[in-house]
């Protein structure tokens, strides 16, 4: 990419912008906005127009919105118009959400009476929703349509619609009743009836769904394009495997976020600014500082105990992080599991008396590892039996709560990554604390 | 789904399997294997006679390995070849790779010798690389075609072609030199050179090339399929974009694994023996409770100091956790824009300063509260001021630690899920106990 980033500069020094303009077409367009990020903003606006009509549509939406915003007021009027007839709805709309006002009102003034009713539409559903992400410029046939007309309406109508492999066919109301694919009419006779060929069996997404059960969909039945249809059962709108894609890998990073007790973000790391980075972790440090305070709490309740023994604290680390790590271990799974749908709420108990058998087992192993690393170093066979039992209970308790905790969230219709990720340690730490002293104080007689 | 379970099993029941066979014809194939999960084995292979041939070999690939190997034991040599010839290669090399030999045998028997020379040779490339997911079923064109005969060849050979969308335009030497979609060839006129409108810029993978960075080739190039080329540039496969959308689900569970100190599996939670479990959740957990006694090793150092002010061990889970979290929170935002590529192993300066900023602005908020906190239950500005600085320090610490020990561990070509998440906390639990005692020996003069 340095290279590439050396070979633009030079050229556009040397203003041999012919020949830029060819280097600019023999790259695929998913490499020219990576490049651009390189550039300083006159760079941009210049080396912009030298793209070719479709590229430049390509990569402007997959630039960042200050970028889009910089090129936009550069543009003339007949600029932006070229540029936003090559955009398909759903990204039009995206641009609109991100632009400031005065944006929006040049972008509008370009798009036509009736694009501006469905962009308006478009823009009223709910964000996460398939209302929200999907795009109208699909292919529509009539089922009493033979294999030649529907060849004839795609050739005309494709080059506008996002895919022209997926086609719909529609009743007089617009309902769906049916779907085929192109591959399918390729292979058929010219002089077949699109009815006796059509798939009458509909796999429909409402505009309302989240985007997330969507991309699932796509998962689950390996299409390459989903329906979206509104509460009439009248299609509205395609949203197609690339953006299934897309949705999947944002969703799969807001996870791994939440369950690091972060607030979910789609912005870039280097791009956020700090003050922005401190929202988004401050508020669950404060919640976990507090209630780790509680343990806290439990601990000086025993400082009895170590008063008499102070060797006790030092096993403390040891009793905290095994708890924590073996129910984050738990968590973890059974967080992915209820996300993937492997398990349900419904699954609990098997998955209790499952975790609570490994628990017990890898807790056995591990209180044998301790019992002799303790002995070997302070030869106490009490000693050896609290820690063991310690770490026993200690494993089997948080790999219970680990996988008892996700499964409640979730059947009180709450997000385990959330809630359960985050908040387990602590718990887990309070229990393992009392589970120590307890059997410390009981056995050492203090 | 209940539901569809008491409609086929009454049917079962009364035999009516005219019936059954409509019933199942109007499910979708996806929504099949779920239901035969739920039956006897001598209703699965009853009802597995009742699909479709298509049905059949797409609900086939989706079964569990041990209902497949049941599946083909019931079989007669007839009906292994019917779902056989419907497979495409990958899903039999797949197939094969999960039967036992005399499973193995069986199949190979009903597959041409030109067909085994080709799975043998897949078998061959290493698991996770492109050569092990592709399908050798694709639509090869030659330059010299016009778009009528492209349209005629994939009429010819479209069916057994996994997909028809995109196609390939080889050399007699069978490089490639263009790729062009489906769209564009029947968007063109019938008289137009293949050529002419081909896009000669054509990415391609190597057999060798991992699978997780040819999904994210997808995602970058939004391509529906992606060739995959030998070490000779012929073209030998192609993988298409509902592959690379799995291989992206399966790699995102194996990360959440991988940084709660899991070892990953592909195998579904509950269909995993018990000791299966263990064997995945002990070893790490044995490394971190080791590793943990060092900062138990420590604590005791400071014994003295706790002997004098015991209140002093109650402030440890506060502080372990705090800086457990902050860690954690950073490692994970760091460990994914790694994955990603937002950043890279250069960046890591900017991400070390940002951090640093970071967690010094939450540090002053969390010491702060605590400090307020601390006063009024205790009233003492020394003790105040000793848990303020730690957690501050801790804090800025914990996120430095963070960020370089998933960017140390990228740098040495490791990966940083499985190294730097579960390693993190122990060495930030063992920064924490440090500043913590260090600050309290210093300043409250024990």
């Amino acid at each position: 990419m340095q290279e590439k980033i050396i070979d633009i500069e030079e050229l556009l020094e040397k203003k041999r912008y012919a020949e830029l303009k060819k280097y600019l077409k023999d790259l695929n367009s998913a490499d020219i906005p990576p490049l651009l990020d390189e550039l300083s903003e006159e760079q941009v606006i210049l080396l912009f127009r030298l793209l070719s009509k479709e590229d430049a549509a390509e990569v402007f939406t997959e630039l960042d919105s200050d970028i889009q915003e910089k090129l936009i007021n550069s543009f003339s009027d007949k600029e932006i118009k070229d540029v936003l007839d090559e955009l398909y709805m759903d990204d039009t709309v995206d641009l609109i959400e991100e632009m400031p006002s005065n944006v929006v009102k040049r972008i509008l003034k370009h798009i036509s009476k009736d694009e501006r009713a469905i962009i308006n539409k478009l823009l009223q559903y709910p964000d996460d929703s398939a209302g929200s992400i999907m795009t109208t410029e699909f292919i529509d046939l009539k089922e009493n349509m033979t294999v030649e007309d529907a060849l004839e309406k795609i050739k005309k109508i494709g080059v506008d619609s996002e895919t022209v492999y997926t086609c719909y066919v529609l009743s007089m109301t617009r309902k769906i009743i049916g779907v085929i694919t192109l591959k399918e009419i390729l292979l058929a006779k010219l002089d077949e009836k699109i009815s006796n060929i059509m798939d009458k069996n509909v796999i429909t997404v409402q505009t309302l769904d989240d985007q997330e059960d969507v991309a699932k969909m796509f998962d689950k039945y390996n299409e390459y394009a989903l329906p979206v249809v509104d509460n009439e059962e009248r299609l509205v709108g395609i949203i197609t495997i690339d953006d299934a894609m897309y949705i999947m890998k944002e969703e799969n990073e807001e996870d791994f976020e939440k369950m690091s007790a972060v607030i979910p973000t789609e912005e870039a790391y280097l791009k956020t600014p700090v003050y922005k980075h401190i929202g988004h972790r401050i508020g669950w440090l404060l919640i976990l500082m507090l209630s780790a305070t509680l343990t806290g709490t439990v601990l000086a309740h025993y400082e009895a105990a170590f008063a008499v023994l102070p060797l006790l604290v030092s096993f403390i680390p040891t009793v905290m992080g095994t708890g924590g790590n073996s129910g984050s271990q738990t968590s973890t799974i059974v967080i992915r599991a209820l996300a993937t749908e492997e398990i349900t709420v419904k699954d609990w108990l098997k998955v209790l008396w499952k975790e609570i058998r490994v628990g017990f087992l890898v807790g056995s192993a591990i209180m044998v590892v301790n019992a002799i690393r303790i002995y070997f170093l302070y030869h106490d066979v009490k000693l050896c039996l609290v820690l063991g039992l310690t770490l026993l209970f200690t494993i089997v308790v948080s790999k219970s709560i680990g996988c008892l905790l996700p499964i409640i969230t979730k059947k009180m219709k709450l997000d385990p990554a959330v809630v359960a990720a985050p908040l387990l340690t602590t718990i887990v730490d309070l229990c393992s604390i009392i589970i120590y002293f307890q059997f410390a104080t009981a056995m050492l007689g203090i």
